[in-house]
């Protein structure tokens, strides 16, 4: 495999600086309980893994400036979950995560987690957070969201 | 996206010790393979990542105190495994892990991983060392699972 | 679930040294991508995950010493992508991934990452650089792959 390493790309260092780990209950949803976990270990910049269950799932599509919702009806595995979290306008907190779940015959679905990922018996998440304002994000008019900025 | 903040949520933080890497080889157990790892290498709570091919697949769904299994025949590509690593009564390790598989169609299964998750041509472990006694369980009556219990 | 840890696994430990968020653009390559951040970090060994979207995936399934392909039309989401970087003889770079995508019904698929997934909205890259050296492969020939030598 050759590569011709003239990709373009946009990227900042960071030292890791610790390792959270947090129980989520049942009930709770997922993007508010990352972003609650965030909040109260100063986490405003950092990536995050996490697997559980959920009662029901709430995934997007990207397609012309905004998310199609598709929703299924759990209990599902979470059999991966992974993001990151930063900060955009006035440091508000944007949780960013993509979410794969499997049903009780092991068959999968994918997408971008929305709002209504609604935790199920439990979820295990495992938070890197890193220096704060490495993570901002702008928004980017033509897409409609808000993409990572990364100025050095 | 607005968030409430008020998950409750239970949460530790530790110091990233260290990364390691490990290869496995054709014919071990995909769950016995990280244990022995962990052991070797002084871990007994982490976190980790791992891609690789299976000849079979042992797959779990939770459901009512159980893990409901299916069995997928491969070669599979294991296109997704993240979990950790912790301890219960006795300091008895536990490995956790969720899996997503793919077939030569590119069509992909997923569950919890069981024992029987056998690697084939070789699997790449990254796993993530943190401080000794972070991540426990402790055995919840109720859902018949231990659950990580994350005292500081 | 009773450990025999007896699996033989060949295991190197490294310093975590830093976290390099990195973000690609429209129409690159996705492992060109990661090679070139890789390359203008100097990481040359390391793990990453990246969430975004395809324009279209290339997926590989290891069989008799190749990877036969799939090829699917997206756009398509990036649920979960995690690999890593290493080197294989003259300091040549590798970046080894896996990656499952999920079309606008939330159906998914999986594979090995070939040549050929080109970005599509945008990419978030989650790499962490360890130490120089930790991760080589060497060629099998039994299976016609670069595999981990994790000398110490």
């Amino acid at each position: 495999m050759q590569f011709s390493w003239n990709a373009v790309v946009k990227a900042v260092e960071s030292k890791v600086e610790k390792a959270i780990f947090a129980r989520f209950f049942e009930g709770e949803d997922l993007l508010e309980a990352v972003a609650s976990t965030a909040t109260h270990n100063g986490v405003d910049s950092g990536f995050f893994f996490l697997i559980g269950t959920l009662k029901n799932a709430a995934l997007g599509y990207y397609e012309k400036g905004k998310y199609l919702p598709v929703e299924k009806t759990g209990p599902l595995e979470i059999v991966s979950c992974m993001g990151n979290v930063s900060t955009k306008e006035k440091n508000e907190l944007v949780v960013h995560a993509h979410i794969v779940v499997s049903d009780r015959n092991s068959n999968v679905f994918g997408g971008h987690v929305l709002p209504g990922c609604t935790i199920d018996a439990t979820a295990e998440l495992m938070l890197v957070r890193v220096e704060k304002g490495v993570l901002r994000r702008e928004f980017d008019a033509e897409r409609n969201l808000y993409l990572w900025s990364l100025k050095e």
